[in-house]
């Protein structure tokens, strides 16, 4: 792990160990555990293939005139995730990959644009070292650093956007990107590689899009599947095609999954809340043939948003999306 | 729009413009946007179709031993409606249809039956003018008017109360209507025609409803599809077959959309919540289906309670329940 | 019921009669109405055949780290009880069987162990004279004296645990039982007898359960059917499959219902709350396929949490467990 030391050396936190309260029972052994003294040993080294990073950051949210809160996300999350137990019922994930928590990108007293700078560095810097990030918002403006930070490190990327929403809107004053553009901005960087036809949109919401900004993703010759479409066709099958759709003809692919994308009963807490939306079971569904498929590099939680959070309930719930990816991933190796 | 305004003169309030705030965005309008700008002008006048109208009352819930808070949905449930785009995926409604929100009807200082008399008057008004009225309530009190006003405007009428409740209760003291009497009350109307064959329960929930009552409605020849049945049958076939019974033989349909029906991890915000029922896919589902169905011409929303919502989940529910009808209606035009 | 009150007296308290006010309507009567006057002759003595036993117990919920108020539960799950109707939709099954409330077990300034004591007594006895008990926990402590009760008074038993949880966990310091390890208690009684084979984990979650725990149930020859499999199966289909397992080969059937197999979503009231799990509608289908089958002869409801329930959802769901249960039990006479 000296090698992810020195990538996040001076940007990042490390873990906060009061989140981490071990049951002491060791035959009962929780991810808390493994992330704390398990992995704190030169032999895990080599070992390390998933690398957690967290990410405080809602200034984005609050531009695009969105309750804030999400830039609490990642310690609600990591509380509950440490708590859990590495067993999916068939395997122990840290017994076929390296797990590390690598901390949490500082946000303070940065702008926006500042902080996305050190986040696409970072990210950039574990995947040109070979690991699979994962990163926990934040608000969707963590998504623009990530899927620069992949694009610019391959010849060509897909890039699968789980959400409610499009997310393609324009930057306020042409400048100032927000929670609402990541992809737009990604789209339009000069030195990202990315064809419209792998960008799909996954779980649109009716009366939550606007018909320009869906234009938009058509004119570029992104695919929207619409929320409504997916009820009617089934959710493994159009899921399925999503990730054909972005990583047939590319390189790699970046999964962002917005936790709005999920129904409200299932995922109270996050920044605007959809009554209907994906159940819980569809959510790790996905997030486990995430962790599967061979192309996909990277992958990004974001929106869940802890002060509108009930009991812990969507904390929960993207902490069983990590261990589930976890999962998934742990069969490639 | 002039002759809505005649209608509903002295009875009604007009838009409350403090539930509207525009995002100022003329790339992604809302229906608060068309609402409260395109469609006060005289070009509209002719092409409106589908009238919102608000009745905040609770009397009847509090007569019926229920707890009140359902005269609070109008606004709750408008303050959504009006920040969503009109943009279903793959239609603007508003490009199809003429909508207009006439505003709320006055209850301050009326009696529950002073009330439902104006409100009567006023729903008979829309509907001799050629319009589709649909009717916020309120407890299920809102719906006795409603009926009575499409049974005394047309030869003969169907009813499809979508409910966990069956709301064929006796009068208080034989003469006081409440929430759980109004399919009695508009079934013994002596000017409304209403063959018990037309009239559906759809919904109705075990261990909710009192045997006397379903036996109530077996005796007149109406319909009782339990909730479990349904369940077991399917949902769309259920409401299709639900749908062909309540229009087959009748020259109009009135659908009331208790929210009650929905299971409370959905829709928490109600008078009476249950803790299974239709989920809320199901519901638009329903919706829509209400809206491209010919005969359909009156829908209300009902028991929706604010005081007990959970961030606005149950108000948004109802809002997009107005926005897929209005989707549904627009293919008939 | 003269036996029932031998049975009990000295040790339980009798129904408390705040927790029920009657709609005085003739034409609707709810559950209450029947248990608080109907029952309450001479006449229904042999009719009886189910038998209500509250346990109000968290003490072991303490003990394994939990949070308490589960013993809060039986009364919450009693006052919505009372107000159902005992209609199912097709028939009344006060009509059909005799159900009574057998009222609570005294567990003020008694030690868990003490408790339990009593617990398994009363129970044994109910089971004795030919009872069908249904007892509403409290922790999962609590399912230790019900199974141990019918192990004693039968040659052989299956145990269906419904739970997220195995509840395998070893006792504190080798002799201190707790909320986590009733099933362990009872296997290894050495009075009673059931069969590895018999013994079936119904709905355990990944990242929720200990591999240890689940090696344990393995090398006792028991089954685990996790909660992924039984998704991918199908719910019916594999409840099936573990009434089955647990009643082919054994005198009587043992059902413990732990709510948080249910998902927060519907059942948010519970000490550990899980953001995935069964629907409502598959737990009723549950209970009332428990009540139907015939081998089963007691069923418990455990780890309900009134603390942390929405507007009662999740005593509402137990309550309509408890109502199925009867409505299946019906069935049998």
């Amino acid at each position: 792990m000296n090698n992810i030391r020195e990538i996040v050396s001076n940007y990042v936190l490390p873990n906060n160990p009061t989140l981490y309260r071990s049951k002491n029972d060791i035959s009962d052994p929780r991810i808390g555990d493994y992330l704390f003294t398990h992995n704190d040993s030169e032999t895990c080294i080599k070992e390390v293939n998933a690398v957690l990073l967290s990410v405080p950051q809602d200034l984005g949210v609050a531009r695009n005139g969105g309750r804030t809160g999400a830039a609490l996300a990642p310690e609600a999350i990591k509380k509950v995730l440490y708590k859990l137990t590495p067993y999916s019922g068939t395997v122990n994930f840290f017994e076929k990959i390296g797990f590390y928590d690598a901390g949490t990108i500082q946000t303070d007293n940065l702008t926006l644009e500042e902080s996305q700078a050190i986040q696409e560095n970072v990210v950039s810097g574990l995947l040109n070292e070979g690991y699979y990030p994962i990163i926990i918002g934040g608000g969707h403006e963590i998504g623009y650093p990530n899927g620069a930070a992949l694009g610019c490190s391959f010849e060509s990327i897909g890039i699968l956007n789980f959400d409610a929403h499009t997310d393609v809107r324009p930057l306020i004053d042409n400048r100032l990107g927000h929670s609402g553009s990541p992809f737009r901005q990604i789209i339009e960087r000069k030195d990202v590689n990315i064809e419209g036809s792998a960008f799909v949109e996954f779980g649109i919401q009716p009366f939550a899009a606007a018909e320009s900004h869906c234009d938009y993703v058509k004119r570029i010759g992104g695919r929207i599947m619409n929320y409504t479409d997916i009820r009617r066709e089934g959710f493994e099958i159009s899921f399925d095609n999503a990730l054909y759709r972005t990583s047939e003809n590319t390189d790699t692919t970046y999964i962002s999954f917005d936790i709005d994308a999920i129904c409200s009963a299932f995922a109270p807490g996050v920044s605007a809340p959809a009554t209907i939306g994906f159940t819980a079971d569809e959510f790790l569904l996905a997030t486990e043939k995430a962790g599967t498929h061979e192309k996909v590099r990277l992958v990004d939680f974001v929106e869940m948003n802890p002060l509108y959070d009930i009991d812990n309930r969507t904390a929960k719930l993207v902490a069983l999306g990590i261990t589930s990816y976890l999962v998934g991933l742990s069969k490639r190796f």
